[in-house]
Formats: C-alpha cells, sequence, structure tokens
C-alpha cells in the first residue's frame, strides 16, 4: 500500500503543473491541495481494481490521478466559506487560508479540468471507445448526477432531519459515485471484464464507498482533531445529518460491518485476484483517521 | 445566426439536468446560468467551423454544448464576490444573488462537468481517437493552461501596470483559448483537414479570439449598463488593465479591424466554405453589446 501511495505521489508530482508556471500563485495553490497529504483512498482502489484486470501501472497512473484530483478540487471547494467555512485539512490550513478564497476557487476549478486532461494525454485502454467510456464514467460520477449533487443535497439538509435512506442517497452521490469510478476506471485500463464481473465489482465499489463514509461518521465522534487532520466533531457541531446521529455510534459500527461484509462477497468468485481490494476494504474500515 | 442560436438553446436546455430533478435548487441554478442569455458566440464559431467540413449539426450540438457551458461555468465563478464581485450578468441577477454562494460554487463546478460528460455523450467524430483528442482539447483550453490560467493572471494582476505583450497574454488564455477550442471542437466533428488548413483555422480563431477581447475592452468603456446586460465601466473602475487604457480608444480600435483582416486572410483559401466564420467575425468586431 505504501509503495502504491509513494507512486501516486510522484504522479500526482508528474500531472500537476510546475509551480513556477505562470501564474506561479495558481500552481502553488492547485500543488498545495493535492500534494503530500491524504489516504490516497481513490487512487489505491483504482490501482486494485487495475491488478484484478492485469492493467497496465503506467495506464493506471492516469486513472489514479485523475480520481484524485477530481477529490483534491471537491475538497478545496468545500472547505471555502460559502460551503463548510473550514479552516483545517489534511493537518495544514486549507487553501483559500492558506492563499486566497479567489485562488481557492480558480485551483480547484483548474484541478478538476486536470483530471480530464490527465484522462485524455495517453492511451489508457486497448480500444478508445472505452477511453471515451472512462472520461463519462469520471463526469456523471462528479457531476450534479453525482459528487456535486451529493454536495448539494448536504448542503441543503443542513438542520434537516433526513430518513437513512435519504442519508444513504446523499453518500451513495457525494462520496460513493466517485469511489465507484475509482475502481471502474481501474478496470477499464486491463482485460475486459463480462458483465456479471462488472456488476460485481461495482457492488464492492458501492458498499465500500458506504462503508468509507459510516466510519467517516464514527470518527468525526470519537477521534479528535490532530488524528484526523481535519476539524473533529464538526459535522454534530453543524447540525449534520450522521450515520452516529440516526443508528447510534453501535449501530453505526455494525452498519459498516455489514458492509465490508457485503463488499467483500461481491468480490468472492475473483479469488486471489482480489486479495488487494479486500485488503483495501478492510483497511477503509478499520482505519482510525 | 439566429436559427443556430435558436437550436443551440434548444441543445442546451436538453444536455442540462431538469430542474425539478433532485437536487433541485442546484440544477435550477445551473439551468438559470446557461439558458436564456449571451451570443452564444462559441457555439456559434463550432457551428461554423463543423461547416466547414461539413460535420453532422446532431454532433456539432455536443460539441457547442460543451464549450458554452465551460464559458457558462467561469461566468458563475467570475461573478462570485471573491472574483468580480459582480451583480449583473446577461441583464439579470448573477446565480450568487439570485441563489446563494455556495450554490454558485457547486453549480459552477457542476457545469465545468456536464462539458465533458456532453463531449462523451455520444461519437462525435469518425475516429473514436480524434474523440478523445476533443476532449483533450477542451480540458487544455479551459484549465490553468488556459481560460483558468488567464483568469489568474487577471486576478493577479489588478492594480499593476502591464505591457502590451502581458495584456495579450492573459486574454490570448482566458477567452482566446476558449475561443481557439470551439472552432477547433467544431472543425472536429467533420472531415479531417490537413495540417497546413488546421493551423490557418487556428490562426482564424486566435485573431478572433483577441478582437473579442479588444472590442469588449471598447465597449466596457463606450457602452452603458442596460446594452451591455453587465456592469458597464467595470474594468477602469477596478484599475483592471484594457486594450483601452494601454492603446487608447482609436488605437483599440485600429487594433480590432487589424485583427479582423488578419483573421479573414488567414480564411482566404478554404472560399466560399468560410463564409459564415467571416460572417461571424464581422459580427464579433461589429458588435455594439
Amino acid at each position: 500500500m505504501h509503495a502504491v501511495q509513494a507512486r501516486v505521489e510522484t504522479v500526482l508530482d508528474a500531472l500537476l503543473p510546475p509551480a513556477n508556471q505562470h501564474p506561479a500563485r495558481l500552481h502553488e495553490a492547485m500543488r498545495y491541495a493535492v500534494l503530500d497529504g491524504g489516504k490516497r483512498v481513490r487512487p489505491l482502489l483504482a490501482f486494485a481494481a487495475g491488478e484484478l484486470v492485469g492493467a497496465d501501472p503506467a495506464r493506471l497512473d492516469h486513472a489514479a490521478g485523475a480520481v484524485e484530483m477530481i477529490h483534491a478540487y471537491s475538497l478545496v471547494h468545500d472547505d471555502m466559506p460559502p460551503m463548510d467555512n473550514d479552516v483545517l485539512r489534511r493537518g495544514k490550513p486549507t487553501v483559500h487560508v492558506k492563499y486566497d478564497e479567489a485562488t481557492a476557487l480558480l485551483a480547484g476549478d483548474a484541478l478538476q479540468t486536470a483530471a480530464f486532461d490527465a484522462l485524455t494525454a495517453r492511451p489508457l485502454a486497448d480500444d478508445p471507445v472505452v477511453q471515451l467510456g472512462m472520461v463519462r464514467t469520471l463526469a456523471r460520477a462528479s457531476g450534479s448526477h453525482g459528487m456535486c449533487g451529493g454536495q448539494g443535497i448536504d448542503l441543503y439538509s443542513v438542520g434537516e432531519t433526513l430518513t437513512l435512506p435519504q442519508l444513504e442517497l446523499m453518500h451513495i452521490l457525494k462520496t460513493g459515485a466517485l469511489i465507484r469510478a475509482s475502481v471502474a476506471l481501474g478496470a477499464a485500463c486491463g482485460t475486459a471484464l463480462s458483465d456479471d464481473e462488472r456488476t460485481r465489482l461495482d457492488h464492492f465499489a458501492k458498499c465500500v464507498g458506504l462503508a468509507f463514509q459510516v466510519v467517516d461518521d464514527i470518527l468525526d465522534e470519537e477521534a479528535d482533531t490532530a488524528t484526523l487532520g481535519k476539524t473533529a466533531g464538526k459535522d454534530a457541531a453543524n447540525h449534520k445529518p450522521t450515520y452516529v446521529a440516526l443508528l447510534g455510534l453501535k449501530g453505526a459500527k455494525d452498519k459498516a460491518a455489514e458492509l465490508l461484509a457485503d463488499a467483500r462477497a461481491a468480490l468472492a468468485p475473483f479469488g486471489d485476484r482480489a486479495l488487494r481490494l479486500n485488503q483495501l476494504a478492510d483497511f477503509i474500515v478499520d482505519r482510525r483517521f
């Protein structure tokens, strides 16, 4: 895992514009937002899915870089004053605090674009039609039908009481869609899967995506700010709906365990080829930050 | 021209998510930002370039829709308080005024994504490798090497004295890159051009893009807010560098005329096939709003 994380860091460094390129402040901010931070869950999933299909790591570099840049842009914009107004991210000042709001706005915009640039900078699949499908998958997962839509539901539900299905829909869009895209993009870089195999892989990703969010809610409740590297207890303070609020701490933990079992079951027919994906699912549920 | 504008309106309406789709406020804001406004210069250029190469209008719909959604997203974010803090656009309240800043941020983000979605929703070129190139062209034109980079230079040059080459670089990136991409995307939808023809077409687009900006500066100086549909005299008030500030009003008008002549000359070998592009160049330079 550490080897892949280190590789992803090198890839992101190469995909991002150099810090001294004009306008330097924008490019510095883009690099600050992406480099040297985060667990790289989405790139790890892309690489693990790629391993399942024997994908060329040089292709996976671009798929992994693209999903991480989308994730990074969403954090930059999410942290801004009109949204979460947060000052700390990955243990460092957020981009709008370190730079300024206009730069954060622009850097997030340019990072989103850079993701689509990365997905088209070289051949990533045996068939260019498959690669066009990868671009579309990332777009659908990121836009108002996916991540942005989930952010919107989150935004408009502050102070509201969501039901469990409503909360689930929000998370399936807000974090789940990009996690599913990470797995799908990694898998698209190698030997084609059957429809059944693709469905199983997507079900795995859907469960892992939800589990990721359930665990996030548990950590927001249990961990402290120093461990998290971001402000702890924020959701409760903001009256945001969480799994812990709806299910209680024990209920949320049971839910995470169920999702993990469901995720692992979906991959059973792949046998050892899914080893890395299963390890990642364990890591996502057992993490402490 | 009106027929193409009407067609583009229908296309954008179909490409955008329905207003009643959850979360409705986000989708309403996206539609508000794009529909019923603007001269549609970029879609018109895409259609005119497509006509030059006999492109299927159903393909051009998506190319034109994509560039216009990128343009619209950039206006939404540009108008926000950390950037230009403007309240009026196309004669209507800006998105963050009509809705709220968080919605404007998200709607802009989702519109950028929707552009890449539109470019991959159906086959747009005879060769899928060409279509991947279209995605890349749009990404390069929109990101920190293009439009966002130009916005950054603009942002960081407020109150500075730019030289003419510096001002030109800013505009080549800020508005020129997307205008060139509009022409390139339209041309990619039809019969392949020779390298020389593509270079000529791109030179045309580069000149038109700069002329567009020179005329914008002239109008900002000469026209009133009601005619423009956006706040007039804003650049001077914000101490932003403009062609008029650097060259004087007469110098700026001479510059626009030179660029128009240069643009038309580049298309001379195409003969009548370039009629529509030439008409558009005239329109862009002669417009009063």
